[in-house]
């Protein structure tokens, strides 16, 4: 438990949708003193890899007990199963449809519970919003103290996205683009490590959509606006981004774009 | 009084618009320790219908006691006053232009007040925000105690805006779109009592713009991507949507389309 | 010190952004119980004068003590540096890089710190994002208790972008729109004092783009929908703005378009 219980919020709704306040009205209703924070409103409807990767790349940040509610639930209504999971310091509560992916991919869940007991739950369920009326007051419940194990019973499996991975081989790397932040750049699934055994980030050529970059840049401002440039993105990842420019629109890329790394010879 | 004063805003200033900040900066120099939520601030700009749903939808599920402040404002700088309400459990602050229409159809006002006491307004009040100038200092002062009465006067009456209802007849009933949700779902005024009437609900014929859905489905969950389905939404109401789509869109259906619905025979 | 700390975000991240509540986690990891408000995250990409225009418009609002954390930095990774300010009652973290120009219009800096000290910076600084890695750390530092002083050396220069200013002559004032709001108004640079040289607001004409308004009107009611008028904004500027509609789009306009004031003879 926080001293100041500190709850996030993920979802699909769309920036500013009033479902959202709805979820923090019910939160604030049981535990008036949380935290509440936005990480975004803006995953693609439905999409569950977008998801998983923010839930991953961000939710590392927060201290350590922070509870991240998730809902990119295109099962909702289903018998898909609602969970609360713990990974590293992080608590999570979220539908079991893959959201996990990948934060399973660097450490393994520490408790997962299925949502069962509906004392904590609303009275009444709506079957098309269960982050209002499951999930805001099972976080509210767990910021007032209670715990984990009173929502349900403990399991041990949970949903896995298949996930592409960037494969190396005689000084060449294939990837792909995961994800398009919201200023256009290109998140590959392409690490460091994986660079590294490609010998010098100097002579690397990088090639997408029948366009090539030389050499990874350390920053965005050593190039002049409108270059096409890659760099290691602020989590280690391969990143491909245009100087004062939006590198999505303007290649059309997507993802799922291939993206092809080779050494020097 | 809540113990943790909670004030959330409703704006139709365009989402992140930095006129929001500027009220928060006038909340917070008064009152510190108040909590602030945002409900939404892409309210079609000057769009009062569309903040009176929002409002009806979303004020309901905060803690009682909690002060929710509007702006969908077209008339600022005319004659048109500015109101504190209680309905329910919930305190308003907000022009008298038809924004409690929709909050009045469940219960009349406990109590309403012109807004007419400068001594809690800022110094210098501009004729265009009304919200920054009026609105926010008066909801600061409220959640450190002043009494409503302190306000202004006591009145009785409040503008109402016309308002389209659900008509039945003879296993019929005719009604319409009366917003879009964030991810082009469409909300109609057909409420379920208007579908009990017309006996079971798999049995029922849902027209609109030229597309008929029979039955109302229960899930998201239960029909495969891309058709288009009926279902009662999380406030009780008809609902369509399109399985992994955006109806809105699909359908060119806007607040104002028809939807009949028709009973079995 | 504010007895509950108050850091505000205005970047250009864009609206909700999964990178502001990166910042956001590292600022509350540091200190839980600081408050943090948006200012906006839609400033247009490395648009550092929007940025100066919304910190000048929006940070006066706030109380004495608050600080003030701006991320528009197209030189990430470069060598400009990064400083801590004092204006008026307010704080600011950001680039050095112009985002100061407007501020220091009003009023010279009190206090300048070019931020040295890696010792309240993340143990691991990408060349990508200062915001998270040092800008958010040394912000949450400053909220528990440290001095601007430990933070780097005291300087007594910053950047500051070229700014155009309306000129008067002869019963005429020229000037630019500078700013265009989220509800498409056009903000110029002619201020009331400007106007003041012209006579009655009455008999001015104003001209922009072709069209020619007559007087300045004191608010939006006023006139029917679909009218272009010009008012003093809520800052005590010319403002151009289309009774219930979007005066940029019907216009197009833009940041530069010239606006051209004569007073009666």
């Amino acid at each position: 438990m926080l001293p100041i219980p500190l709850v996030t919020l993920t979802t699909d709704f769309g920036v500013s949708s009033p479902y959202v306040a709805q979820m923090k009205g019910v939160l604030l209703s049981i535990c008036p003193e949380l935290n509440l924070v936005d990480i975004t409103h803006a995953i693609r409807p439905q999409d569950i890899a977008e998801g998983a990767i923010v839930l991953a790349d961000v939710t590392p940040f927060f201290p350590a007990g922070t509870l991240h509610l998730a809902v990119v639930d295109p099962g909702v209504g289903s018998s898909r199963r609602l969970l609360y999971a713990e990974f590293g310091t992080q608590r999570y509560l979220l539908p079991d449809n893959g959201l996990l992916t990948l934060l399973a991919q660097r450490s393994p869940p520490r408790l997962l519970i299925a949502l069962e007991n509906r004392a904590f739950w609303r009275a009444e369920v709506s079957s098309t919003f269960h982050g209002r009326d499951i999930l805001a007051p099972v976080a509210a419940h767990l910021c007032r103290g209670i715990s984990p194990s009173d929502l349900g019973p403990e399991v041990d499996d949970f949903i896995r996205l298949p996930w592409p991975q960037a494969t190396a081989s005689h000084r060449r790397v294939a990837g792909q683009v995961i994800y398009i932040d919201s200023l256009g750049n290109l998140i590959t699934n392409i690490t460091r490590e994986h660079l590294d055994l490609l010998g010098s980030l100097d002579d690397i050529e990088i090639t997408l959509l029948g366009k090539t970059i030389c050499g990874i840049g350390a920053t965005y401002a050593a190039s002049p606006p409108g270059t096409l440039i890659a760099l290691g993105d602020s989590q280690g990842r391969l990143e491909i981004a245009m100087v004062n420019g939006n590198a999505a629109k303007e290649l059309a890329a997507c993802p799922g774009t291939a993206v092809d790394v080779k050494g020097a010879l």
